[in-house]
């Protein structure tokens, strides 16, 4: 067994300035009057997927497109009867996005696998870092290049368009890609799929904590609800005998978020949407529609609690005299991230000397697409005051190096004998 | 003096069904693709204060129109020396309106006084019956008409504009009125303006009360709230680190209805708009805006009432973290009804023979602006419902005569000696 990853040996061979040089110049390449813009299947994105490209051979990683345009940086092992040992993220953005989104676990795979190749050699599982395609849904659907990969990207997906109509078959074929179905290889190679992400939220950093740990990509429930009340003057229309439709969802989203907090752990319950009709200052609305987000990674409590809330909904309705839609928008399962790459990366922050704890991603990733075919852990490491999808975004330095050194040291522990 | 109306020689005499007939007919000038539309200064509207100027003119009143359109039909008192006796309300409607809305101010007003002309001749104090223009705010703002005859309608008011850019100026001078300043003649003959109208609201029909004798048209304070929080990733930002406009929101309004309610009495309390920026499903709202309409009849109250709401507010706010601008929108301050003509009003159904009961008017009315120039003096009648502004608007002709026969029976007592 080879000697574990050193810290100050990989900021002495200069990867910290690389890494922090990589992000710079992939936050160039795109468009938007705030933040950074790339969106799948443009110019722009080629042009960054070349540069990942070029870098990734000049760290000796042999280097393919697929169908869909995820770039993959190779380093073949020594055993060709092991499985593969996969990495990385994704290279677009957001619109007015940041510049370490999914970037940071791109450049930051192309640098550890470098790392390993040139202080340890060939591995005996080859290497893969992966620059997927489309993860966020700026233009089509998101996960496009994780989903392809996971053979998971059917017909509606393929056929989804953007906001002038073109589909992304369209804006594939464009671009010299065919996303043929026959074409679909579901990669059954893969052993082990690790993602080093920014975290997007404020725990890591509040708790002082360099390394986050990711337990699971947390499962999600979304519903509109519409409350049907009746329309009255505001003026003529006693309280005591309206059936005030915004009053009684704003007594429904109160009592919701109790009983979400009620409940504990790492729930998280959101309405981000909410509008009344006719929306007058002085008329008692006769609609009041609005919408909820709930979050759990542990499937039976998020379902529980579902429920939960939808029975206090109709509870609260009922006793404010008004009827409510409850229609559900989107249901995502929890995905558990696995218990040994847990360990793994637990393992390997201690190795390198820093600090970690267990964190629920809120957010989705392209390792939940990745966990239909293989095993997955991430890293997360701490986003200046929470911020994420804005032009604000921001991870120092070191902080990004230290998510790499983990990541590097998970990688070798799992691809070197 | 003369011996008090009878209701059974109103019905008799086939004033109800003529009273109907009245509704009827001016039900069918206007348009509208749900309920009714006649606005101020239209083909149409010319068309219904030419019909109610004939009605006027075949009960005996002598009719004259004034600069802003108002139509006056009257019945010369024997005494000059004493003021007029006035009643009506306003022929215009809301869009997509009812039929009683205003009208039957108008036509029970030509009814009580043909029939008090013809069962009792000559009057003491000239009696005058009006019928505004312009009181719904549906073509330029209210109260034109009664604004006009009360000298308080301003450059302003002449000035405002239609959605097509007429403004009032423009639209009354191409139907051949003239708003110029110099004509402004503020009535100072008046004595009494007593106005019959349809209640708009719930309580006399839930009550099962024929006759309400407002005490006060209410008095109004709108205002516009908005929450400034903080944007967050709705999977990724734990509760307690979120600073929710949306959900700060719904606290501040629960917390402001629960403040009115605790106070009491005639209070109404709306907030009837609502809007939360970015307004995603995903995202924790960053902004979140309100209305707020607080009415009641008792200005110190209201004054109260206003001022915790908003202390209310900003404690609310302190607690969620987040901060608050507080916009006033619109004061209107409440309108005490004449003590003595609602003495006479309730006189006035005791001797008709119907209950009768206080009640707040929480609309705006004429008799506000004529508040300014004589006593005033409201009659409701039930809307079944309690609807208005729409076209179920409905008070069955039996309901509508009992407010006639009050309303008459009270210009009797007041014109004849």
């Amino acid at each position: 067994m080879n000697k574990s990853i050193d810290v100050p040996s990989i900021k002495s061979q200069g990867y910290e300035q690389l890494l922090s040089y990589y992000l710079e110049e992939l936050g160039k390449v795109g468009t938007s009057e705030v933040g950074l813009c790339r969106r799948p299947f443009t110019a722009d994105y080629e042009k960054a997927a070349q540069m990942v490209a070029t870098w990734m051979r000049e760290h000796g990683l042999e280097v393919r497109k697929d169908e869909v345009g995820n770039v993959i940086g190779r380093i073949e092992g020594t055993n060709s009867q092991v499985k593969v040992i996969a990495t990385g993220s994704h290279l677009d953005t957001v619109r007015g996005g940041g510049k370490y989104d999914g970037m940071l676990g791109v450049v930051g795979g192309v640098i550890a696998a470098g790392y390993l190749l040139k202080n340890y050699g060939q591995p005996e599982h080859s290497i893969e870092v992966i620059a997927f395609t489309g993860e966020e849904g700026s233009r089509f659907g998101g996960f496009l290049g994780s989903k392809w990969m996971a053979g998971a990207l059917g017909e509606k997906d393929i056929n989804s368009k953007d906001e002038k109509g073109i589909s992304v078959k369209e804006a594939a074929t464009a671009l010299g890609y065919n996303l043929s179905e026959e074409l679909i290889a579901v990669r059954k190679d893969i052993e082990a799929f690790l993602e080093l992400h920014i975290e997007q939220g404020p725990v890591l950093e509040a708790a002082g904590c360099p390394i986050g740990i990711v337990s699971a990509i947390t499962g999600m429930r979304q519903a509109e609800v519409i409350v049907h009340g009746r329309t009255d003057h505001a003026g003529t229309t006693p309280l005591n005998m309206r059936q005030d439709a915004l009053l009684s969802a704003v007594k429904i989203i109160k009592a919701l978020d109790a009983c979400v907090r009620q409940s504990g752990g790492d729930t998280v319950f959101t309405v981000g949407q909410i509008d009344a009709n006719p929306g007058s200052v002085n008329v008692v609305a006769e609609r009041c529609a609005f919408t909820i987000d709930l979050r759990d990674p542990d499937p039976s409590k998020l379902s529980g609690l579902y429920e939960k809330c939808l029975e206090e909904a109709r509870t609260q309705a009922a006793q404010a005299g008004v009827k409510i839609d409850w229609q559900e928008i989107l249901t995502v399962e929890p995905v558990p991230c696995s218990v040994r790459l847990r360990e793994t990366l637990a393992a390997a922050a201690k190795t390198v000397g820093l600090d970690c704890q267990p964190i629920v991603s809120g957010a989705g990733h392209d390792a939940l697409m990745m966990a239909e075919i293989a095993a997955v852990g991430m890293v997360f490491v701490p986003s200046a005051g929470g911020r994420s999808h804005c032009s604000e975004e921001y991870t120092p330095a070191d902080q990004c190096l230290a998510g790499v050194c983990v990541l590097a040291e998970a990688v070798r522990q799992l691809a070197y004998n």
